[in-house]
């Protein structure tokens, strides 16, 4: 393998919390930034439950902020995008001009935050097509073999690109190179916005629901075709295939709860902005009407908002 | 007054209850067909509570089916529209050519399909501007002082049109004659549209909740711009001041439930086509692009199904 990196995993919840065991577990020297499963994880360490396997990360090395972590060579970002307001706090202590920063988050918007706050050259995205949920403190679970799509926020790839892929996939993660996280992004959102929102909107139900059910399942669609629309705008083309696909890929997923979802039903933050709001405001300034998505937005707005009140 | 009617109620819930307890104060020989409160308004009669009266309906005239009440001079039609593949079966034992038949229910269609069990000259619309529930077996609450429109399905009006507002209003109730039973319905749907659907959509709150949080309201007037482009393609005008006034009275309404959330949460049938569905295939019959309320519809027939699976 390439020489062991050390690593800070900004945002320990379920992806965080995956993918820095995974990279743990190669020998990598990775640390955790957590807040609130520090105390059970500090003790008791991590658990990963995989399809296939399970293992644990014991002790696991875990911070409550990231100066005690110092300078690290790779920043995983795996916070909820509610939360990019601390970027600031929590990523500079552990960068320099050599380390990258990786942001592993839901939605749009993220890297150009990022850019505000540490050169945009030195930042990358990794999209992940997975269900991973975090099921209580310190435990795990990958419900579906998925994958993660690492490329450069800046220009083209470079060699750089190509070892993290290569680190990925030697950790035993399905990694892929994206040669455009745009492209990427917009691709991800079409299951992100339907199934997310959907599952929100639809009273808390399960993925299941939404595509066993014939009028879900056709809004699903409406919506996917919005988001396709947006990024066809934006020069990117999405087959039918592809929605259809998504689908397909939802139907083995079984009774999977969306981590917006989760959220949502939990009481925390929702990623409204950043999944829904986002899309909807760039698909609209390229003059693309995206009714089925505004009313989603709205309706999601107005439910987290009247759940914070009662 | 004009010589009393006998006059039959057919689904004797809020509305039914309401308007023939009304006519049956005033004097007029009023029926009642009632199905789940049947053998309660038989012992108790009925109570009408209204923002500044009660009074009963004690014995009330109530039948489990239209056969022992025969022919009458006025049919007041209050079922839920769910219902209305029992029309024959309700209605054509009351009905001799004399007689009118008002049809006093939710959303589109029901005159039509009226239309085809008795002749359309007989039939006029009865269109309730109101806030009317049944908060018990027998007991019905009026709180907003609201009108009927009445207008005739086909043609222009006639001297029995004016005698009927004329019945209503000398039984207390503030009644207008519509010249356009299918503008007033436009204007009725504005309110009903986002307001029914958002409360059940929104998680199952009331209309004082959507006027208060700014993302519902916001959808709440983009649903009736689409309501309004709708009934423009028909021919009917509404203004800017009309949908603004909606939200005004809504606010009069202080903390009220509309009809089709209260079924909603009670696990009964919801007017889904009579209200949503059916506006919005005429709609889009007439080239008008109506995506939020396509949304909405879809979200509501899915909440419907998924509940009763549940």
């Amino acid at each position: 393998m390439n020489k062991p990196l050390r690593v800070a995993v900004i945002g320990a919840g379920a992806i965080g919390g995956y993918y820095g065991c995974m990279l743990a577990r190669a020998g990598h020297d990775v640390h955790f930034v957590a807040r609130s499963d520090l105390e059970y994880v500090r003790e008791h360490g991590y658990e990963i439950r995989s399809t296939n396997e399970t293992f644990q990360i014991k002790p696991a090395q875990v911070y409550s902020n990231p100066h005690k972590i110092g300078v690290v060579d790779l920043v995983i970002v795996a916070l909820k995008a509610t939360a990019n307001s601390h970027y600031k706090e929590l990523i500079t202590p552990l960068v320099e001009t050599k380390t990258l920063v990786l942001i592993m988050q839901n939605g749009m918007g993220n890297v150009e935050t990022m850019a505000e706050h540490i050169p945009a050259v030195q930042i990358l995205g990794g999209l992940c097509f997975v269900c991973i949920n975090r099921v209580s403190p310190g435990v795990i679970e990958n419900y579906l073999s998925g994958r993660v799509y690492i490329g450069e926020f800046m220009g083209s790839y470079r060699q750089r690109t190509i070892d993290l892929v290569t680190t990925f996939e030697e950790a035993g993660i399905e990694c892929y190179f994206s040669k455009s996280l745009d492209a990427t992004l917009w691709k991800k959102l079409c299951w992100n916005i339907p199934f997310n929102g959907l599952t929100i909107a639809a009273g808390g139900v399960t993925t299941q629901e939404i595509i066993n059910d014939d009028s879900f399942r056709k809004l699903a669609r409406l919506l996917m075709e919005e988001v396709r629309a947006a990024a066809t705008a934006y020069g990117h083309s999405i087959t039918d295939d592809f929605l259809e696909q998504q689908f397909t890929v939802t139907e083995g997923m079984a009774d999977y709860k969306p981590s917006s979802l989760i959220d949502y039903l939990a009481g925390r933050d929702v990623e409204i902005e950043a999944i829904f709001g986002e899309p909807l405001r760039r698909g609209t300034e390229k003059g693309i009407n995206m009714p089925h998505l505004e009313s989603l937005y709205l309706l999601l707005k107005g439910l987290v908002a009247s759940r914070q009140q009662a």
